[in-house]
């Protein structure tokens, strides 16, 4: 039977990839030894290192305004490492709140200074975006922050702020990286980790303007200095070797793939057909985002009848549809959709839903 | 033909280990998605998760008394952390000195407290312990910090020091933990980044005094407080799931070998056969370190006549005795037979050091 994975994190990997891994595993091309043996300082690591980054920034066309870093600590350790890189104690930072990552950012920022949050959904559930000549984003903020997609909610931004002003806009794009073309030049910070749209956890990716790189505070750890990370290409000590290569892994399928204007073409035809099988549903299931902030990537439903939950999360997944069981703060079901999900994982999930909803309406 | 990896870290993981995580890696158990693509609060990973932890307290005979955390980021995090988890700003911290990473340590740790070097062995270039009465721990110290075994300098402590009163010892084991048993009832602090022997980079263990978990300071980033790992069995947010499965299987790989004992007898054997062959070279070989101190983990070698050097890695790397080359900061070669390294791989590399004396002597 083939097995579906809706995870929202860690994720499915694309099947090419963790094949290759696999094959590899025990040894890594010529070098006789397996790639998770390898001095991070070895010739063959290097070049591993290099092959990701440079994939990386084809995919996204990274300009060399901007370093790319390899970090660990996920979005979580971001909220701390943004504010301690870009801010000063008492300094204020714009957060636009639309769900509990932004909210977990909120929080950790106020540990380092003054958030004002220049713009939330919080009155409507998190079901929408805030629309952005609302937003109230003071003159003097160190930079902007915002959650693209919120993994949780399911709410994702189909625009870039155009922030006013030199303010740099900072984005966790964890759960929307590499789902489509972004212009990254509109960004001072964008950060991901890595186990939705990535690789495996592990590993938390950092685009970073140049010119932002001078300002961390003095008496931060010295691994919270974006600065470090782009001095030593990442290698200010070992950094975690194996989910850097399938990162890089991962990046080299998604160019095969035709790149992430592709991807954004089937990404969006994915989600759009989930949608569209939830919203025929006579009612039987429902989605709460606003249309227009729908996530393409982690698209949460319920059904009307909230006692069969457990019935349709039992049934899928011995059908091979796995891991839908929504967010344990939100409950009812939740199918991340993420690159390395197929079609035929959402066409399957499509027909279950309507198998479902045929033997329980 | 055989390889030998003696790279100092990431380093050489056992052989049916990693064949073992080859065999599963795209499917794990009944799952049918791989270990890394598992929602790290699915049952299935809570279950690789909370096995590791299980045999890693049997190993270490790990009491009720202390927190098992996983974390990352290494011993590099861990000297921010350390700081940050158990003094005040003000605070004296005593640490030992005796080599590059004690020194990063001190360095470190000055960012956030006041570091007293208690005792140094920098004035004979770092080839020693210091004897244990000359240290001055003063009596005021939030901790005691040492480097059990100094990866770059091959010095080991073989002995714990016996610290007066209450002041919690504190020990950086990333090169030595689980090579040899250790009464953990001694230590305040234990940690070890996982890569050279315990598994793959990106997990860093920490085995930490219950009673010292409520020490942290308020201002800390919320990954740097050990005690929302412990509250949380590790999982503050996604933790690098793949590596915790890898140091799992090495853990229980040690278990069926027969434990620490069973390996501190196996380490003693291949460490004392190496230093036989470098002692027994009519000075063809040299190492350093004064022989009470020596490391069974690490050990850096040269040769009388420093231009063989280049001649040596190239043929020894020929042979299949690769990774030798000694840390950029010190030249020469570098052994490292962690518990991976097989009896086969230390024979091999003696036969081939005899070999080239003779052909070069």
């Amino acid at each position: 039977m083939s097995v579906f994975n809706f995870s929202a994190g860690p994720a499915v990997l694309p099947a090419a990839v963790l094949e290759r891994a696999q094959n590899e595993l025990v040894k890594y091309g010529d070098s006789g030894v397996s790639v998770m043996e390898m001095s991070h300082r070895s010739a063959e690591f290097i070049d591993v290192a290099e092959r990701a980054e440079a994939s990386l920034r084809r995919l996204l066309n990274i300009s060399d305004d901007y370093a790319v870093l390899f970090m660990s600590g996920g979005a979580t350790m971001q909220f701390a490492m943004v504010p301690i890189n870009l801010s000063a104690p008492g300094d204020t930072i714009a957060i636009v709140n639309t769900g509990q990552w932004s909210t977990k950012a909120v929080k950790e920022g106020q540990r380092f200074a003054n958030v004002h949050v220049a713009a939330s959904s919080e009155s409507d559930g998190f079901c929408s975006v805030p629309a952005f000549d609302s937003w109230d984003v003071p003159a003097d903020s160190a930079y902007l922050h915002y959650t693209p997609n919120e993994t949780i909610g399911g709410v994702e931004f189909h625009f870039v702020p155009d922030v006013a002003g030199d303010i740099p806009l900072v984005a966790d794009m964890s759960s929307t990286i590499l789902s489509r073309p972004v212009d990254v030049n509109r960004f001072g910070v964008i950060y991901a980790g890595a186990q939705k749209n990535i690789g495996p956890a592990g590993i938390t990716i950092g685009i970073v303007r140049k010119d932002l790189l001078e300002r961390a505070r003095d008496d931060a750890p010295s691994l919270f200095k974006y600065k470090a990370y782009a001095d030593s290409g990442s290698m200010i000590n070992t950094p975690p070797t194996f989910p850097w290569y399938m990162a890089g892994l991962v990046f080299e399928w998604l160019e095969e793939r035709g790149g992430v204007a592709e991807m954004a073409r089937i990404n969006e035809a994915k989600a759009g057909r989930l949608y569209s099988a939830i919203d025929s549903s006579g009612g039987f299931y429902a989605n709460p985002v606003a249309p227009d902030a729908r996530s393409w990537m982690n698209v949460p439903f319920t059904i009307h009848d909230e006692s069969l939950t457990d019935a349709f999360l039992a049934q899928s997944s011995a059908a091979g549809l796995v891991q839908l069981k929504g967010h344990r703060s939100v409950g009812g079901m939740r199918a991340s959709i993420y690159n390395a999900m197929p079609d035929e994982g959402v066409d399957a999930l499509i027909a279950f839903m309507s198998d479902f909803a045929a033997r329980n309406g």
